[in-house]
């Protein structure tokens, strides 16, 4: 029988018998099927067949008789432990018998168990359990109680490939632990690689498996070893969330994002009105296309003519954007529906976000049923800034450029125009989400991921509706271009009332945070970060190698840019002595080659000049942070145009590194890092940390991608 | 005999033989006399005697032969072990000697070892060292490889108290362990902690133990018994920092920073030299005392009559800002010596920073024999802005405040500067320290802790010449005002190579981490963060109790500060029903109360007055944190201003909470926060974290100072 066929029979067994969690023997049977291992056993009649059992299922073993007559076996001299070997089998089972019969004549003897004995090494956990976003994900941590109290455990989407096994593995915080500290062996990584390998398919091929709990599992150099099973089934019904195929998004997202026609329903001439906002920023932003306000009592708004309907509209509509009070929604969207327009914007509030779930319900019907895509509702809109499209209440936005932000939340939304505007942020488009009754990150990604004019991708997000999907869109996309996520509500979860182990630690915002990393995703830590990467990510080169070298006016600058190397998981370059030497030639004999690369304050533009320019050329280095002084013998200005001028000439040539840096000094290194950001070199004044975060967070997505090999 | 004696004859006796390290018998001789527990032992002669043994050591007993003839205890039958109680104890003892003779019949036999058996409960690690910065530290820590492998282990200055020494127990990440997780008993922490005190006591009392270990101790419910000591010895002799009276220091560094007359020695009229900087910054900064040029080739300086050298000067002088080669620095010093000047500012470099430490030690030599302080050298000088002094060359500043900045480094130092003028931040001082010949963090900190113009210090430094000084003027200070550190270096220590586990756990930066909170300290993660505490920690009154709410209008804003609360260790108040009832008697149906509370988005500045008017009026809410959303219906400004008034208002009637914002919006949101600020609302566009850091840094400080009771 097939490993599927022998599980399929088993849990068809319990769900006949009603149950909902499986036996202990079950549960074997099932690890048995997998080939995960469990702790070998077999009854043995004879002495032959205790030898043979002994030999088939290797290591130390315990024998105990099985009669039942004998309740007390270890009274009865009836059992032997550590015995290794088939003749040792032999003799135990002849001497058990013995002892039994001597212990009570009459007893009747069934036989004497041979049992693997298993508890060295260290204790593990492995689980899957189904999480309400991600659906089936597995679990590994360490055992015992500190997996509990020092919540060291990490989750990834099932299936997983032995690759991210490992990575599971040696991804805990006490792999160390297992890899072999103060000089110990390193237990068999591959063997529990392969058993959260094989639990991961298996929740995959029967997904009414809900929780499946192996804990503990030991772990030893010898291998692993599940000691014991627990494996709940699902008992309600699953929903399954509503799929597109890459097409059908791309056919609508294209409309959408670069649409020929749009029509304003709600249009108004009113000021204040948030249906004449929209078309004032229609109008204002330099759309191109053709613009249709529809109002059933006026004949033209802003000077285009008006239509009652957009059943009216003479030509196609390649997007609808809604300003209508919430209750007319529904109407309007039928109408969107017959006459064939494929995506509707929907900025009124007063659905699901108030507690009228019932009319969101309502027009996620009449949109499935009719066709029609929803973005929103509940949001401020929408910039596609390369089509000169803004579809928003809010204020316009014209720099363009390589990123594409999204925001569940307006209030987000708005911190994201802000931003974009004071640091003149490049932007392709930037897009509310609201209440995502339809359109969301998954549909966003798939249209970005083929979008030239986007180059990064920066997301806010409360939760996900379909998070197998986000991460396969994710997946997707970072290949080639880095995600940034902002993931709010860290805690809100809380602890969620489960029965099996692994259910316990998850519904915890880790199960995001692992995840998130293996979509290949940037996680931001906060709402600025989360600006910044954005900002920066784009201008910077994908860097060729872990080298990154450090090279700065100010000792105090290179001390602090080192502790946020090492916060960052970045390395700091270890200078081949040739190289040591030719950076030495450029810095005074008291500053410091090494990395950092001290060239102390005093020093003139050439000094920064020659080792930027040694920075770039050496193709050993792959990333330079710079720390800049502020001293009247090289400017704030003279500093940042030798840099840019360096950068690009360098740039020009073929040789594109990362070069990120930080301004120490007055108020006239704000203009110099104005200055550079405009020349593609992040720079930041009076931190640190900023720029080593921007090139941290550059790093990561390019480890992800596989773009760095290690 | 007394503990002490006891203890100092032992070590008395390791020293004359020439050891450093003690053995077993001598350590456990020494925990005995401290009273650290130990395994019970003796020797018994007789049955009797071992019954009587049994009976004073309790619990589980190990008894075994002691004979020189039987090296094979266990072999010979001379082992038994769990023996409890008196009749038992003698029988065994019986029953080893037969045994044993039994084994060999020719054995001398001396007695039966009586010992106490442990390994129940948790294993954990006690140890002091001698830390290079701090001198006696105390380690505290989980033991077996997870203490190495995760680091999680504590560390105070020795000596402590019990408070602190249970803050210890509590506050390992794994206290959980200790404290009974899972529905375990808890250990006996008031016996772990006894145990952490005593060895703080004999490492303070008898300094020359280098190092101590007590590897592991067994911590369970019934107490905590160390199994292993450890003790080493200095074998160098240690030299004791230079030590200053409190008056000692404050004589000089009131004088240094209120003076009434300044000489400058290197001023210059020729543009671009620092002593022209210098002069130039002292008489446009507004300095009104007396203002001495010192230059042998010069009359008269910048309208300033100029001496041959300071001992010309006819007046006293409170301090020398020197503007001078390095090396014309001896002549010049031993001149203020003579002169009596208390203090000598040295900006030149080229000392210990270049290499020279030789010209370094011979100025610190002539400083302490004339009694002249330094500060520097290799540093921009230093600014004293209410008393309008910019003793520096690098511009001037006189935006005057609360809070005094101080930096090792001079590219930090510029850094400050840049931001103090960009965001207008009130300042009391700034001052460079560099190479830190003399006067160093602690003398600036007994200073300031006297100084009614500052009420926050903020420091960069990359190491503490004299740790335990600078935390005992810390202890003293933060008691009044917050001390927010910026430590630099955070890895650069690396590994020390120590003999014993706890000096191999210390040279981390974790030891800085936990001490410089001990010393209540608030530790900056960055140098921005350092910057915007020292700009928002004055401007916020002191909490008086832990309840945090939020009111926002933006729900995304409210997940996100909501995430920030928990990131800074922040309690968001449950609200009682009562408040929540008054608060939703303003915010829409579909609003949320609770804790945030989202009065959502499109509301008028009236519902923004009445939230924040309650949440300033009910005595339970301790600081408000605002979350605005840029709306047409409440701009930014009205928001800033309707804000600063209700604030304002509450203040003047004797009400004064923190309040801090985050603002997200379109660029109109800068004002309005650069508004809020100047009436005390520390508020910032486009970020959610930074108000609520900055909150949190009070509260971290507050909570050390005592002024919140738990």
């Amino acid at each position: 029988m097939s490993a599927k066929a022998s599980v399929r029979e088993v849990l068809d067994k319990v769900r006949a018998e009603g149950r909902d969690s499986l036996t202990a023997p079950e549960g074997k049977q099932i690890c048995d099927a997998y080939g995960i291992p469990t702790p070998g056993e077999g009854l043995a009649t004879t002495a032959d067949e205790a030898a043979r059992l002994a030999e088939e299922i290797g290591g130390s073993l315990a024998l105990k008789i099985v009669s039942p007559d004998i309740l007390h076996k270890t009274e009865a001299g009836g059992v032997i432990i550590g015995v290794e070997g088939g003749a040792a089998a032999s003799e135990a089972f002849d001497k058990i018998i013995a002892n039994a019969l001597a212990y009570k004549e009459s007893a009747s003897i069934t036989g004497v168990q041979v049992q693997q004995m298993v508890g060295g090494g260290h204790e593990v956990i492995v689980g899957a359990t189904t999480d309400p976003t991600f659906g089936k994900i597995v679990a590994f941590g360490l055992g015992g109680v500190l997996v509990e109290v020092l919540k060291d455990v990490t989750f990834r989407l099932a299936p997983i490939d032995s690759a991210e096994a490992k990575s599971m593995v040696n991804g805990i915080k006490a792999a160390e632990v297992l890899q072999g500290a103060r000089g110990a062996k390193s237990v068999d990584i591959d063997a529990l690689a392969d058993v959260l390998q094989k639990v991961s398919a298996l929740v995959t091929d029967f997904p009414e498996i809900s929780e499946f709990d192996l804990n503990p599992v030991f772990a030893s150099p010898e291998g692993a070893i599940a000691a014991d099973v627990r494996i709940l089934l699902e008992t309600g019904e699953t929903v399954e969330p509503v799929k597109h195929s890459r097409d059908e998004i791309l056919r609508v997202m294209n409309r959408m994002m670069y649409p020929d026609a749009v029509a304003v329903i709600g249009a108004s001439s009113e000021d204040g009105k948030i249906g004449n906002s929209v078309m004032k920023n229609l109008i204002n932003g330099g759309y191109a296309g053709e613009i249709y306000p529809i109002n059933p009592k006026a004949d033209e708004i802003l000077g285009k003519k008006a239509y009652k309907s957009i059943s009216d509209v003479p030509g196609d509509v390649d997007v609808a954007v809604f300003a209508i009070p919430a209750k007319f929604v529904p109407q309007a969207l039928t109408e969107c529906g017959t006459k064939g327009v494929p995506a509707a914007v929907l900025i009124p509030s007063g659905f699901a976000e108030t507690g009228n779930q019932e009319l969101q319900d309502e027009i996620v019907a009449i949109a499935q049923k009719s066709g029609v895509r929803m973005l929103g509702p509940n949001i401020y809109g929408y910039y596609s800034t390369w089509h000169n499209l803004c579809a928003t209440f809010c204020t316009p936005y014209d720099v363009r450029g390589g990123v594409a932000l999204t925001s569940q939340s307006g209030g987000i939304g708005m911190a994201i125009l802000g931003f974009s505007r004071t640091t003149k942020m490049g932007v392709s488009a930037i897009v509310g989400l609201g209440n995502k009754s339809d359109i969301d990150e998954d549909d966003l990604l798939t249209f970005f991921e083929q979008d030239d004019n986007t180059q990064c991708v920066a997301m806010h997000l409360e939760d996900l509706k379909d998070g197998r999907a986000f991460v396969e869109a994710a997946q997707r996309i970072t290949k080639k271009k880095p995600v940034v996520v902002l993931k709010a509500g860290r805690t809100a979860m809380g602890a969620k009332a489960a029965s099996s182990h692994t259910g316990a630690l998850a519904g915890d915002d880790k199960v995001y945070d692992d995840i998130l990393r293996q979509a290949g995703v940037v996680r931001a830590p906060g709402l600025n970060e989360m600006l910044e990467y954005a900002r920066g990510l784009p201008l910077l080169p994908t860097p060729k190698g872990e080298n990154v070298v450090i090279i700065t006016g100010a000792g105090g600058s290179g001390v602090l840019l080192s502790d946020a190397c090492v916060e960052e998981g970045l390395s700091l370059m270890e200078i081949p002595p040739d190289l040591d030497e030719a950076f030495r030639a450029f810095i005074p004999p008291f500053g410091a080659a090494g990395n950092p690369i001290d060239i102390t304050g005093g020093e003139p533009p050439s000094t920064y000049e020659a080792t930027i320019r040694l920075g770039l050329e050496d193709p050993r280095i792959h990333a330079l942070i710079l720390g800049y002084w502020h001293t009247i013998v090289t400017p704030p200005m003279v500093f940042a145009e030798l840099t840019s001028r360096v950068v690009e000439e360098y740039r020009a040539k073929g040789i594109d590194k990362p070069v990120v840096a930080s301004l120490a000094g007055d108020t006239e290194v704000e203009q110099a890092c104005d200055y550079l950001f405009d020349h593609k070199v992040v720079a930041y004044p009076y931190t640190t940390e900023k720029p080593v975060a921007v090139l941290g967070a550059k790093y990561r997505w390019a480890r992800a991608a596989g773009l760095i090999k290690p």
